[in-house]
């Protein structure tokens, strides 16, 4: 969707300091779209549950809603496929072939079908023998034909999965497709499972390389439809933040899995958490739901703009988690573009709302008068960094916050850490967090 | 609200071959209302927080609520204090007060304006020294001034908790406030939390005893505002379902404790699994809510007709788990009146829909032709007791049904066994299955 710039590019040059492999110049912002598998899985009786079956009817289904539902506009134009969509055979010229009772269009007429609504389609492939579901795989020998048949279909996106291989077959499998996809001329965003199956940590993960090869990748688990997995995967990319935020930028994004908003195990203040959490991350947002059936409470969630704009921050810094107290709530922030920045109070309580106090000035913001603007209600304030205020903060819920600030924002103190004004932090937290933001 | 029958009560006599302690002749079913604790806890910060504190006007607003939105036409009638209620000390009588500021008008008055809606009002005290917020508690040498002082309001209803006492207290105290109840001559329906401090089954809590001076005791820990936590409680309930189905029947209830329904932590799915397996239960339906604010998702659920006919059956027979499917489905049923039962199918799962095959045969259910009612679709079927059939359950959902029959319901063979017919059953589940039911 968005091409490549040659100023940001240079920018990135300069970062690294190393050749950038990947040089698609997509994704500057996370991705955001649609994924089949949290919801739909490996779903292939089309006899007995012809609506809900992975078939181009499902996804073809999909896009029309994306794009007669405003979705689109408001940034959701990937529809992913994801595993058990391909023949367990190879054709006879040894590519991969989408099932033909349940793909009988062909993956290039879907294709089409998505382009034709401004919409774009993300396959799957798996780097070993087999997908994590036992349809054909795309080893070593199978990468540059099977990016050349993606190409081919005019694929947009590739997840590429990494069930039966081991570690040595995945450092030169996960490069290998990055240069194969750019061999093939045609810009494919380029999502690796690799760090999920290496533990998702440095040393054995080596994220550098990974933002010069990858879009995006997997770090962690798969996402169940239930709030302790949110919880789960939360706990793991904050309490790993030091390794983990320096990773992400434009253009290479930690991937904490799909939404899950829209599905059967969230309240609506879980659905809120997730939102607003997968913000402050700058998380690719992929739904997972059925966008046929949603409810209008989950709607407005997924589409509320102001959180959508935390996530798509064209500076593309991943926030981090700055409090965590003892009574359960959490604060979490995200530095944003023109000196803005995003606040989150979360509870992780399980009786009743809580009235967290504190100040800007106990988080750290430097002196001055500040607007906050609370996303999920639409109310405004004028805050000075020394004024106390009480947040209430629901059950497992959030407030989150666009604060827009005349202070200055210096990108190398929030990595290298400061001094820390007086507040009760928990142990493990006190290395991790930012400590000075002027 | 429902007046001693000579006849039921003979037929108690009957099946305990004891002396009846407890003869206020109440909650012949399930007692429904409303229960401050879960949602509002121990919040006495009227100034900062006056909508949601403890005090008069949360009971009336309540009390409102109730009597104006329909509630009360349901069965919801009871509106219960729970702790925080009172002044830190007795007054100059000895008796126990409520706080002057929170209840300036005082307990009896607010009883009144419940009476006058048509409600009832419950109260709550603890066997100990102190109540478990560490309020005045009603330890042994006050238990008949507290009574009549409790009478003297005109209270409906007492929840006796067992904080700050120990077993050999207890095991005097609970029975003394029974009879100090009965004695002062107003019927009021006696809620023990006596079996929950003892671990909940037998031979430390003798169900018997308790069926004869209680109306509903807590057999387990208190619920919390979190899916786990109504699942830890299902789990508790029916791994022990043959120690405590047979203690409930008309005017003694095991209580698995407050719907949560309507709060922050449930999905819609989970808060029709909650209202679902509480009807199975036969459990006290105390909703722990801001009736205010919630919203038209919780109350459909909660004001689901069918739902509150189940749970308050006149049998009063609390229903039991039957199938444990290594998928994750569970299928649980109560018998009814008038030869009917409800079948509840549970999926534990966090994917997506499954898709359960089975048979009312293989439910164990006789020959015959069933009319089959789906309690949260309004459906309805005719089914063969031979006829396979599919539910699609939904990730922590259920499918509940009301199924009226011919059939003839033999209730000793549900307590004592009989035969089964080929399923896979969980190990743990194998002694615990009611086998036939004719």
């Amino acid at each position: 969707m968005r091409e490549m710039h040659v100023a940001v590019l240079l920018f990135a040059f300069a970062l690294t300091g190393t050749t950038l492999a990947l040089d698609n110049g997509l994704m500057r912002t996370p991705p955001m779209g649609w994924l089949a598998w949290e919801r739909y899985r490996c779903d292939i009786d089309c006899e007995n549950d012809p609506k809900n079956c992975i078939s181009e009817n499902l996804f073809m289904d999909m896009a029309d809603r994306l794009a007669e539902d405003g979705w689109k506009e408001l940034g959701y134009v990937y529809v992913n496929i994801d595993d058990c969509w391909s023949s367990k055979q190879r054709d006879d010229q040894g590519r991969l072939q989408p099932d033909p009772k349940r793909f009988p269009g062909g993956i290039k007429k879907l294709a089409h079908y998505l382009h034709n609504r401004g919409l774009k389609l993300g396959i799957y492939g798996d780097m070993g023998k087999l997908t994590c579901m036992a349809y054909p795989g795309t080893p070593l020998d199978k990468i540059e034909l099977d990016a050349q048949t993606f190409a081919d279909w005019e694929v947009d996106m590739l997840k590429y999965d990494g069930c039966y291989s081991n570690a040595m077959e995945q450092e030169l499998g996960y490069p290998l497709m990055s240069k194969a996809l750019n061999a093939t001329g045609r810009p494919i965003g380029y999502s690796c499972s690799w760090p999920a199956y290496q533990g998702g940590l440095p040393p054995k993960v080596n994220y550098t390389q990974l933002g010069e090869i990858c879009n995006l990748w997997r770090n962690y688990g798969d996402i169940q439809d239930s709030w302790d997995s949110v919880l789960n995967i939360v706990d793991w990319f904050f309490e790993n933040q030091d390794a983990l935020t320096p990773a992400a930028g434009p253009g290479r994004w930690n991937d904490p899995d799909m939404l899950i908003i829209g599905d059967f195990g969230l309240s609506m203040e879980q659905s809120r958490s997730q939102m607003a959490l997968w913000a402050i991350m700058a998380a690719p947002l992929f739904i997972s739901n059925d966008l046929r059936t949603i409810s209008s409470g989950a709607q407005s969630i997924l589409r509320n703009e102001m959180a959508i704009s935390i996530n798509q921050d064209a500076l593309g810094i991943q926030g981090r988690r700055i409090v965590k107290e003892k009574s359960g709530i959490e604060v979490f922030w995200r530095p944003l573009s023109k000196n803005a920045s995003a606040l989150l109070f979360f509870s992780r309580r399980t009786d009743m709302p809580y009235r967290y106090t504190t100040s800007l000035s106990k988080l750290s913001y430097t002196a001055g008068s500040y607007k906050v603007f609370n996303v999920f209600t639409d109310e405004t304030a004028s805050l000075k960094d020394s004024t106390e205020f009480v947040v209430s903060v629901n059950p497992t819920g959030v407030v989150m916050w666009y604060v827009s600030a005349p202070a200055k924002f210096n990108l190398r103190q929030f990595y290298q850490g400061g001094t820390l004004h007086g507040r009760v932090y928990d142990d493990r937290e006190e290395n991790a967090i930012p400590r000075v933001f002027l």
